[in-house]
């Protein structure tokens, strides 16, 4: 990349630090933004900074919100006997997007990984457990990626839930298997919330 | 999209403005931002309102540049007398990339596409004959794209240079180096075959 003005060099770079983008899309990217006007180009950088700064994990049930606890928590409208339990924040607005759940959610922050040193203390399950003792909930649904780490984590939590009058339910294998559910279309996904069955 | 909130909408609608990121991509470049932490992305932000304020295109030859004019058309190493024609200011570094070219560059912004309404007077094409009429130079090289559109513009720099004692030059069309025969297109192929030279 001789010749390439620093400026230019380190935008590249900025956007070589996404994951799946490597130098030619890197470029790609870094010369359509040079052409914007400089208030787009300001008002994405904004956009970034923003978000950042606003959004949080909810405190009950580790949800990406603005306000603490989040819409999904405080919605009298929604279903509090039921909690679907997802690994990443973002797994919960690709479950929303199905429009078939209407039941709470509690985000672990990660799944049961051994090799990767990840255990039970690394999730978000202390708070699901209190949330269960409080006594509302009547079923928790395994929302976990369709894959060993998902999988373990879900039947590690239903082991975890045995104490508790509390059923404990896995969505159905509609999910293609070894995928990820941020790229599980979404009514593939509504069919695998409708499958569940108890664990 | 129901139930994002408003920051995280509006980071993800900034992502897909670029050209090629679809809402999938998008959320998941979001979702990546928002577990980095706060200072990777403001130098992210940042690279792109940098990159934004200190680029500016060469008055001479129309490269991106920081400093007017710019380091090609200032470096005394670089051959004078050639110039390479380009559409685009990206393509000046694919170009610089082949570590084979060491002459100057006239970027045109653009090339001529009647139905578009992109005409002669929208290239940057009078600096380019006013480079001509310096006298030094004595070959333009037509980097142009190999498409309908990069033909047109080539031919009609051709013609415009007519007057001047300047050799005008197409780069090579063929076959692309490592590739294969069989799944060549025809018209690659006619072109090769007109372009063939004596082993």
């Amino acid at each position: 990349m001789a010749h390439h003005p620093e400026a230019l060099e380190q935008l590249i770079e900025a956007f070589r630090l996404f994951p799946g983008i490597g130098l030619k899309t890197a470029q790609r990217l870094s010369f359509y933004l040079l052409g914007r006007p400089r208030e787009e180009v300001v008002s994405i950088a904004r956009a970034m900074v923003e978000a950042k700064d606003r959004l949080r994990f909810c405190s009950n049930c580790g949800c990406l919100t603005e306000a603490d606890p989040c819409t999904f928590c405080t919605d009298p409208r929604r279903d509090r006997s039921l909690i679907c339990v997802v690994q990443e924040a973002r797994d919960v607005f690709i479950l929303e997007q199905t429009g078939q759940y209407r039941g709470l959610y509690h985000v672990l922050h990660g799944a049961l990984s051994p090799l990767d040193g990840i255990g039970p203390e690394e999730l978000h399950l202390e708070k699901l457990v209190r949330r269960v003792e409080e006594g509302e909930v009547k079923e928790l649904i395994m929302a976990t990626n369709p894959n060993v780490e998902g999988d373990a984590t879900a039947a590690y939590i239903a082991r975890l839930m045995k104490p508790y009058a509390v059923k404990v339910t896995r969505i159905a294998f509609g999910l293609p298997v070894g995928g990820d559910l941020e790229y599980t279309d979404e009514l593939t996904l509504g069919r695998a919330l409708e499958g569940r069955r108890e664990l």
